[in-house]
This record gives structure tokens, sequence and C-alpha cells, in this order.
């Protein structure tokens, strides 16, 4: 059993990405540059975009903050994305989510120019996804396909159990391991809350990946002998033996699932800090007009 | 077993918009419009063409083909498709494929402005239909869909084993099986060529979709007793038989395969038929502005 360490994996990449903004900077050409919008003061959006700025840091992008009040109207902050979209200086820009109620979020995302969409959720970046199209893959399953594709785990002519249907990881991450690329060209069956029997699914699955959002959920007589279990999970639990007085659970029983694995993504660690890295990978792509000409 | 007759259901159907436009007409609105973008002189496109004029007839639509030599140059035929995007009198509008090799076909349908997309072929219409949200569903899974639905066949729960991962077929009936709709809430597998032990996938299936273009590829000792069977193939193979010399073959074996079935498409006479349908219905709801406000 190999434990899929994220966190060194996602050290490595941002060490590949800074290589590549060192000899941009050496050639002496624009800088990429990665903007965030933040509304409100909602600590755990606080925490992420201080994470993303740091990430920028780290790989020597510069990056910008907008913060605006939760009082700032819809059509203000679509005029705000508006000058992003128009600023040549910005490579790629997000809007944190989730906003405040009064915004319809999917408007938001739609005012976002695609070829600016790091995030990879604007429409356009989901359909030339869907149509194998270069799209901005967005922040999870681009940190699977990664952890997928650097450990080296066969995925062509596998049978992959995705559970859970959400439109940011189950359905855009079965959609690209059923795609003809490596990895890739997996059999795949995706599971939702409707799935009769799931058991039956995952029992016969050699990759089960999980996005439901259930503590533990994924139990190891759910599994066969030698599966490889992604784990998208993550739940905050009360603990009285940690100093936080919190715990963090995935969505697998991770102690009695990871002894019947070939390979396991723990939680923390795993999937997680993968994500961050699809945004700086996202941007620099951006930079270089390697998905929009 | 039943046989799903898609060519009684697609005459029903195009009653059911008969009756919509003829409402229309009589409130003295706008009537539904569609044009066709027809490059060159290819035999089948020219059928498929006349087929999609005669509908439009039928339903009391106006249609306006656009005849254009083979070799219009692709700024040439961009900027017609830039005309017919700002042309108001025009609701939806189609560019026939194939085009002739000299074309970037991708790029001709991103041409189109989504809101007049009525095949559902832009990657706008793909990603909102991947998202969940109102679009253009193209026309054989908006055939299948229909068909499913009219015949009240359960979806809801059931394992839908779709075999084939094309752009047009494949997957989109794998997403919208998939989501949270009615049809839908199907637990779904996607199965194509690099799929290892197709058969043990289909005979576990509730429903199969074939979407291979393989004449006869599924046998009966494929499927379990009272599978749904949904053939989307369609093989022309020589014949002394018929009149014309000419014999259309499905995907699946059907003298076998029907007798196993709960519910069958033939082929010709089944997902065929339908595909006009949707057309149709996409050319409606553009003229309602149903998909886009």
């Amino acid at each position: 059993m190999e434990i899929i360490d994220g966190k060194k994996l996602s050290q490595a990449l941002k060490a590949e990405i800074k290589t590549k903004v060192d000899a941009i900077k050496a050639r002496g050409e624009k800088i990429p540059h990665l903007a965030a919008i933040l509304v409100g003061h909602d600590g755990a959006s606080e925490t992420y975009v201080g994470h993303k700025e740091k990430a920028c840091a780290q790989v020597g992008f510069k990056s910008t903050l907008l913060r605006f009040e939760d009082d700032i109207s819809e059509a203000d902050l679509i005029k705000e994305i508006h000058a992003l979209n128009d600023n040549p200086d910005i490579d790629g820009f997000i809007v944190q989510l989730p906003l405040p109620k009064h915004f319809d979020e999917q408007k938001i995302i739609e005012a976002i120019a695609p070829e600016k969409d790091v995030d990879g959720f604007h429409p356009v970046n989901v359909g030339r996804m869907s149509l194998g199209m270069p799209a901005y893959i967005s922040a999870t399953p681009f940190g699977i396909m990664e952890m997928l594709k650097r450990y080296e785990i066969e995925t062509s002519g596998k049978h992959v159990v995705v559970l859970g249907r959400s439109n940011i990881v189950g359905r855009p991450i079965s959609l690209l391991l059923g795609q003809k690329s490596n990895p890739g060209n997996a059999t795949v069956t995706m599971c939702h809350s409707r799935t009769k029997n799931l058991e039956a699914f995952t029992r016969q699955a050699d990759i089960v990946i999980v996005a439901l959002g259930i503590a533990e959920f994924l139990k190891a007589d759910m599994i066969k002998e030698g599966a490889v279990v992604i784990d998208v999970g993550i739940t905050r639990i009360k603990s009285d033996k940690t100093k936080s007085g919190w715990k963090l659970l995935g969505d697998v029983a991770y102690d009695e699932v990871a002894p019947k694995c070939s390979y396991i993504t723990p939680v923390p660690g795993g999937v997680g800090p993968m994500t961050i890295v699809a945004l700086l990978n996202n941007t620099l792509d951006a930079a270089q007009k390697k998905v929009y000409k």
C-alpha cells in the first residue's frame, strides 16, 4: 500500500511552475498575474484567498486581491469583473465562492471572460473540457488527474467508480477519466444518492473516487483488494485529542480501508493541497495563451 | 416486449409543436424561423437538409436554406454565420456537417451565437447541459430522452450502460441520464473501445444504449432478461432482398436481442426519426427565448 502524498506532490509541482516563471523573468517577458475578488469577510474564504496569494508569491506570480464589502450590488460586482476582463495586465482571475446570498453565482461566473476563468467554472470551459478541447480544468479534477499521472497509476481499461455527481468534482472527473487521454481511457461509472446497491459498484472498481461529503462513508468491505482510493471529502468534527479541538475526516474510513488499497490519498494532505496547483497551472497557461490562442 | 416506435412518436411530437405554432400564429406573434447552411453537394447532406426543410413546413415554421459552393473560404462562411447571428428574423440555424476538408469544423461551430445554436454543438451549450443549466440538447440525446419519457420507462436508480463515447451521443446522454431530472437519476457506466470485459457491464445493465457504429454488435447473450435496449447505430449494407439493393442495420442484433428485452428501438424507425424533432423543439425554444432570456 502506498500513500499518495498530495502535500509533497503539490510542492514538487509548484517548484516546476516556479522554474518556468523564473525562465519567463529571465527572458524579460510579462510575469503571470492572478487576481482574486473577495466579497465580504467569510472566515474560510479569507483563509483560502490567503493561501492563494501565498502560493502566487511562492512561484513568482504577481497577485492582486480586490476586496468588496458584502453590500456591493450585483451590477457593481459585474462592472469590476468586466474591468478585469479588459485589463491586459491580468492573465486570470477568480471570484472566491460562496458569494453572499443576494448574488446569482452563475451569473457572476458567466460574466468572467472564459479565457481568464482560471477556476474553470464558466460553461465555455466546462463545455470545452467535455468535448475534449483545450480548457481550464477546475481545481479538484485537475489535482486528481495530476496525482494519477505522477504516481503512474494505470487508468486505461480500468473501471473507475465515482461517488458523487457535483459539478465541481464528480461530473468533470468522470468525463476526464473516460476521455482518450492519459490518464483516461477508463470505463467510468458515476454513482450518486439515487444509486441502488452502491456496494455492488464500488466492489467492482479498480479505482474509487469518493466525493460525497459524508465522513468515513467508504468502508473496507465496500472495495476490492488492491483498489486505488481517492478521497475528496473533508469534514471537520470536534475532537478532544487535537490541540485545535477539531479533526478533519475524509469520505473514507481510512484506518480500515488503507490496508486493502494499492494506493490511497489521506485527509488531510491528499487531494486538498493539489487544488491550489490547478489555479497556478491555469494562470500560467493563461499567461502563455496555451488554452485560448 | 414492446417496440419503441420512433416514427409514430416523432409524428406525435411534431403534431404537438404544430399546435403550439398555430397558437403563436393565432396570437399574431413571430413565426419561428430556422435557417440551414449547406456547403457543397454531398448527397447525404442534401437529403438531411431536405428532411429538415420538410419538417419545418409540417409544423408551420419558416425555413431558409443558404447554399454555398464547396470553394467558399472559411472567412466568408464565418461572415455568413455572423450575418445570421445578427439577423433578428432568424431564431436558430444549423451548419450542415460534415463540411469540406478545408474547414475547421470546431471553429465554424464556435462562430455560431450560442442562443441560435439549435444543433446544441457549441461549447456553451455543451457546458450548460453538463452543468444542468438550460441548454439546447443535441439531436440524438434529445431523441433518446423523449423516448424514455414518453414510454414512461423508469430511469431513476437504474443502471444505464452506454456503449460509445462520442461527443454527439455517448457523452451527452451519459451526462443527461445521470442528472437530477426525469428521465435521469440513473447510475451510468460509459463504455468504449478501451473497456475490458464489456459483456460484464452490459449484462448488469437495466438499460443499454448502443452508439458504436458497428453493425449488430450487441448480441442476446450480452444483456439480461428484461433490459431496455436503445440502438443508435445505423450501417448501410448491400442486400439482394430489398428493392433498393440496400439494407439498414443497427448496432443491435435485433432478431435475437428483441425477444429478451422489455423495450427495444428498431432500426430504421427508432432513434433516427426522433432526431429531427430535437431541431424543431430547440428552434421553438429559441423563438420563445426559453433557454437564453
